[in-house]
C-alpha cells in the first residue's frame, strides 16, 4: 500500500512543553516500519526544508528518545515563515531529491494548512507521500480534535501558579489589594479559562477572568475589582493577553509611555501589555496597590508543571500519525477524541487536513459566564481532566 | 527550666512556598512538650497580635498540618507592618495576658529584629518568656545561617523556568531574539543569581545574569546583549528587579511608579519593572526582538516546584525552634549549618538575634565574575544543592 522511501519531520508555530513528545513518537514508531528508511528533521520547520537544514535522526537512540520526551521546546527549532505560493514546486522538488514518502508536520492552524497544501500538491502531480498534520498549540484553538497537545501542561501551569500566587495575594491582603495575571492567548481565551482549575472555593483565585472571546470594557472591569475587593479585601485578576476593546483594540496596546534610552533621549514607546496597563489604571482610579505578573513563555515551556495526560497523549499523537501513514493514509490531521470523562478516556482519530486548516476554536459561549468575568461549570467538566492528576488541593486555617 | 504556658506563632514578610512548613513544624513539636499548653496563631504577624486577632491551632490535626507542608503563602497571614517603639510595652501586655510563655516569629531581618526587641523587653520587665525567630526569606539575605528556607524552592523555579525558557527561546531564534526574565530581589540578587542552575552547556539559558549587588550600566549592558546575539543568534537575561545604575536609581525607574513600603524601603511592584524598560531600549538601540517576562509572586509560591532540600529543611527550624525553646534556650535565631556539601548535609544551629537583626548579607564578590554580568563557579557550588534533587537535564538535537 505504500512504498518504500524516507521520512521527515517538523515542527512548527510556538514551542510547548510537551512538543518533542510528538517527535519522540514519530521517531519511535518509524523505526517499527520497514518501508521507512532514514528520518529526517527539519531545522526551523518548513522555512528549515527550504533551506535544506536537515538533522539525520535515523540513529536516535532511546536514550535520546526518552530525553525528548521531558525536554520543553521544539528540539528541531520552531518556525513563524508564511509560506508563499511560490514555495510549494519548490518544497515538493526538495521532498523528491531526498526521497522523501512520509511527511509529518506538528503544528496549529497555519501548518495544517502547509501539510494540506502540500499533500494536495503532491497528489496532484502524482507523487507518493503519505502527509499528515500533528496537534499542537497551547492556544487549544484547533477545531474537531476535543483538545490540542501542549494545552494540558499549560493549563496545569496557568492553574497551578494561579491558585499559588492567590494564596501569596491572600496572606498579603493588607498590604497588597490585586494581582493581575497576564496569560497568553492572543485570540482564544482557552489557557486564561484554564487558570481557574484549581480554585476551590470562593475566597481562592481566580475572581475574576477575561477572555479575548469577549469586549473587554475597562469601566466594567473596575467596577467588578471594586465590588470583589469590598467583599474579600483582595482580588485575583486572569486576563488574556489578547483582551481587546469594543473596538477590537488591544487593551494597553495605544497606552503610550515615555521611555528614556541609553543615551538619555526620551522617546514614545507603546505596549506593555494589558496587565500592565490595568494595574495602573486600577491604582489611579481606585487607588489600590495592584501588582501584576507575566509569565511569558514560561507558561509554555516549565518543565516541572506537565500534565500526564498531555505527556502521554502528545507521544500517542506522534506514533499514531505514523501508524495511519504506514498504513497508507494521508491528508489527515491526527485528532484526541474524548470518549469518557470520568473516568477521562480519549484516543486518536483523524480528520481531513482540509478542514482543520486555517480554523480558530475560540471558547465557545456555553464556557463564559453570562457577565464575561468567569468561566461556566461547564468549562471546568471539559478542562480538568486535561491538566492532569493531583492538582493541589491547598488547607485554608482561616 | 521552662514553665507552663502557652504558645504563640506568626509569619512575617512576604510568603514562601514552604513557610507554612515551619509552621507545621512548630505546632507538631508543640504538641511533643507537656509545659506547651494552648498554640496559638497570630493573623497578619505582629499587627495581628496587638490587634488580638489570634486563632487556636492547639487541636490541629496531622491531616491539617500535613496539609500545611504543601499549602504555599503564609496561612496566618503576612505582615509588612513596622513596628513602633511604643508598640512593644502593649505587645508585652497583650502576651502576659494570653499567658504566653513560647514566642515564634517566622520571618526575615525586620522580623528577627522585632524578635530581638520582644525579647529584650521580656528579659527586662522579668516576663519569663522563650523568643525564638525562624528564618524564612526567598531573598536568602540572613546572615551567619548558610542559607534561608523559602529560597531554595524559589532558586529551583528560577533555575528551571530560566532553562525551559531558554529551550523556547533557542527553538524561535530566527523569530525572537533576546527574552529577559525579571526576577525577584530587591536588594539581594541571590534568586537572579540562582537562574543559572540548570544550565550545562554555553547554549544554554542565561547567557547574561545581572544582580543589585553591581551598579548596572545600560550601555555596557547592550554591548553584552550585542555580543552574545553575535554569537549563538539569541540571548537570554537574567535580571534582578532591583537592579540600579551607579546613581543607586532602579533601572527603569522613570517608568516605574515606585512605591515605599512601611519600612521606608522602595518596591517596584506598581510599575513596569526594569525588564519591560529594557526589552524596549534593545528594541531601540539594537532594532532586535526583545520579548520580557515577570513571573512576579509566582516565583515565590508556585507549589508544583519545590525543593526537597527546602521542603525538609523548612519543617527542621521550626520543629528546633520548638526544641530549644523547650530546653529554656531564648533569644536566638535557628540557622542552617552546612557540614558537607558532596553529599550535601545539614544541620540546625542557632545564633543570637541581636546578631542577625536588620543584618541583609548579600552575594559575596567572589560569586560574581568581573564583568558583573555572570556568576562563578564558586556560587554554583554553594547554591546547588538548595534547589534540591532532579534538576532537569535536557536533551539537544543540536
Amino acid at each position: 500500500m505504500t512504498i518504500k522511501g524516507n521520512l521527515i519531520v517538523g515542527q512548527s508555530g510556538g514551542p510547548t512543553t510537551v512538543i518533542n513528545g510528538s517527535l519522540a513518537g514519530v521517531i519511535a514508531e518509524a523505526k517499527n516500519h520497514e518501508k521507512i528508511q532514514k528520518i529526517y528533521g527539519m531545522q526551523h520547520g518548513i522555512e528549515g526544508l527550504l533551506k535544506k537544514n536537515f538533522l539525520d535522526l535515523t540513529d536516535c537512540s532511546l536514550n535520546i528518545i526518552n530525553g525528548l520526551r521531558v525536554t520543553p521546546a521544539s528540539a528541531l527549532g520552531g518556525c513563524r515563515y508564511k509560506v508563499k505560493d511560490d514555495d510549494y514546486s519548490q518544497i515538493l522538488e526538495i521532498l523528491k531529491e531526498k526521497n522523501i514518502r512520509y511527511f509529518f508536520y506538528i503544528g496549529g492552524n497555519d501548518s495544517m494548512d502547509t501539510c494540506n497544501k502540500i499533500s494536495i500538491l503532491a497528489e496532484k502531480e502524482g507523487y507518493e507521500m503519505q502527509v499528515l498534520g500533528i496537534p499542537k498549540t497551547i492556544d487549544n484553538d484547533l477545531p474537531i480534535t476535543d483538545h490540542c497537545p501542549g494545552f494540558g501542561s499549560a493549563a496545569r501551569f496557568t492553574a497551578i501558579s494561579t491558585a499559588s500566587a492567590g494564596k501569596d495575594l491572600e496572606a498579603m491582603k493588607s498590604f497588597d489589594d490585586v494581582a493581575i495575571n497576564e496569560i497568553m492567548g492572543r485570540h482564544a481565551g482557552w489557557l486564561a479559562a484554564a487558570s481557574v482549575l484549581a480554585k476551590n472555593d470562593f475566597k481562592d483565585a481566580p475572581h475574576l477572568v477575561y477572555l479575548p472571546e469577549r469586549a473587554f470594557s475597562v469601566e466594567k472591569f473596575l467596577e467588578d475589582v471594586k465590588s470583589i475587593h469590598k467583599e474579600l479585601g483582595y482580588v485575583f485578576v486572569s486576563i488574556g493577553e489578547g483582551i481587546k476593546n469594543s473596538s477590537g483594540e488591544f487593551i494597553g496596546e495605544n497606552q503610550a509611555e515615555t521611555v528614556v534610552d541609553a543615551f538619555g533621549h526620551k522617546a514614545i514607546a507603546l505596549g506593555n501589555g494589558p496587565a500592565s496597563y490595568l494595574s495602573k489604571t486600577i491604582k489611579e482610579n481606585l487607588g489600590l496597590q495592584a501588582r501584576y505578573s507575566r509569565c511569558g513563555t514560561i507558561q509554555r515551556s516549565f518543565s516541572e508543571c506537565v500534565s500526564n495526560i498531555d505527556y502521554e497523549e502528545a507521544y500517542l499523537v506522534g506514533v499514531t500519525a505514523v501508524k495511519h501513514a504506514a498504513e497508507g493514509k494521508t491528508g489527515l490531521m491526527i485528532t484526541l477524541e474524548r470518549t469518557s470523562n470520568d473516568p477521562y478516556k480519549c484516543c486518536a482519530g483523524a480528520v481531513s487536513l482540509s478542514k482543520v486548516a486555517n480554523v480558530e476554536h475560540f471558547v465557545p459561549k456555553e464556557y463564559i459566564n453570562q457577565q464575561g468575568n468567569f468561566v461556566t461549570q461547564e468549562f471546568f467538566t471539559y478542562c480538568l481532566p486535561l491538566a492532569g492528576k493531583n492538582i493541589p488541593k491547598y488547607v485554608r486555617l482561616v
